[in-house]
């Protein structure tokens, strides 16, 4: 463990729950930078976006710990009966640091890609948002395979990179990173971009059922209807299609700014559009 | 029934369950501009963001419709069991409509606040962001007070207005409005103002129990903590507080394109982080 990094404090969340794969080896990589909470749900919270859990108590429970050695920090394991949200307030907010703020928030490494559109309904990034609500430089981290086995390599060595520059050089106020890695061994990836969110949405969405007794109900399914022209070199879909990490700064303020004037005047809210 | 919109389809949802008194009085009000389609949640959605339902079958129910009249459209009312975005896109992308899609989608009107932080949890804008999504013109309505049975007149005077410019003027592709309503009667309103959303967020969050059995359990709770200055006069959540109604254009594409190149140069992407 590095001198200058050994008081870190590093929270790790992820929407997969806290038994797969990918948060097992991310907690165990971050220990290499300082002492290191789990909080994670304890079921699977896919597509939970930022939910919080309002309408029913939340359970915690330590799994274990293991402590410090010369070379690692320290290893807290949770779990919570909550959404992504509710597990990044409990390690933000709750008893669980006394009042000390992580240094960082980790949330993944999702089993499933959260680029494009998937970044809207993604616990996932709804963990991250929150992180960035209380000022604690947060990232998420996805390898865009369902594969419960997927190889890590390549999310291993970039996120490593990555964190680091986080920890060094923090995060503009009220953004947050959504890290997509292509579900391919290190020595294929091309290299890593900067991206924006790519354009895309679901299509064909409901498997559209009848019970015996004539009650329409559904399950959701759906197609990726691509909204990006051919070879847009910045959507972040793309880029990990071609092979690249991809790297996304997100916002939690999400104001459309050049709308709020243009607005103003079309509208004449100066006379609170009773002339309109 | 004016004679240009004898066409308009409107999609109703909200967060707090289609027997709600905002969502009841805002679908017969609609129903001004054309025919009105509710699809909202059986049970109380607050707090889902825009979580979509994966793991378990969605339920619909048509619980009532009515005809149009001469000055009225028609009213469809559906329930389903899910979150708000599953009925933004069942009705959108369900079978509801056909394939026609609605010419607006309008949630709530919501009881309780939509402003600042709040924005980020909430169900209402969650559907209005899915709207958004499939390019329909998408506004979420929320009344400053948990009151169950509150004072609306403001609230549908002034709604009216801003639907009948969304539905001439449309909206900017990606954006749609965050409109929050002070609980005063129609004549205290101050007036209408573009606003951004307001930095704020939740402490002391957690009402920590422990079961006889020794279990930890927790509670969410929490207080509101302002982040703006005093006085601050575009935020959202001060301008409702001074009387006056906010409407906030968000935007679904949440990248922060000013940090794409600043990381760029900052983290020596073009050698991919490996000298850094």
């Amino acid at each position: 463990m590095n001198n200058s990094n050994k008081q870190k404090e590093l929270l790790v969340t992820n929407d997969d729950g806290f038994q797969s794969k990918g948060i097992q080896a991310l907690a165990q990589m971050l220990r290499e930078f300082g002492n290191v909470t789990v909080v994670a749900p304890t079921t699977a919270q896919s597509g939970k976006s930022a939910s919080i859990t309002l309408d029913q108590p939340l359970m915690i429970e330590k799994i274990r710990t293991e402590p410090a050695t010369k070379a690692l920090g320290s290893l807290r394991v949770y779990t919570l009966s909550g959404t992504p949200v509710d597990c990044a307030k409990m390690g933000i907010n709750g008893f669980i640091n006394e009042g000390h703020m992580p240094d960082i928030l980790v949330s993944g490494i999702n089993h499933g890609s959260n680029a494009s559109a998937a970044s809207i309904y993604s616990g996932t990034l709804g963990a991250a948002i929150e992180g960035t609500l209380y000022d604690v430089p947060s990232v998420g981290l996805s390898i865009c395979t369902h594969d419960e086995n997927p190889d890590l390599s390549a999310v291993l060595h970039y996120s490593r990179l990555i964190i680091r520059r986080v920890l060094e050089d923090g995060l503009r106020r009220t953004v947050y990173l959504n890290v997509n890695f292509p579900a391919i061994p290190l020595e294929q990836i091309r290299g890593i971009r900067m991206a924006r969110q790519g354009m895309g949405r679901w299509i064909k969405e409901f498997d559209h059922r009848v019970t015996r007794r004539g009650k329409h109900y559904f399950w959701m399914v759906g197609e990726f209807e691509d909204q990006e022209a051919v070879g847009a070199p910045d959507a972040d879909h793309h880029l990990v299609d071609s092979g690249y990490i991809s790297i996304v700064p997100h916002s939690i303020d999400t104001t459309a700014y050049d709308e709020v004037e243009r607005l103003h005047d079309l509208w004449d809210l100066d006379n609170n559009m009773e002339n309109s």
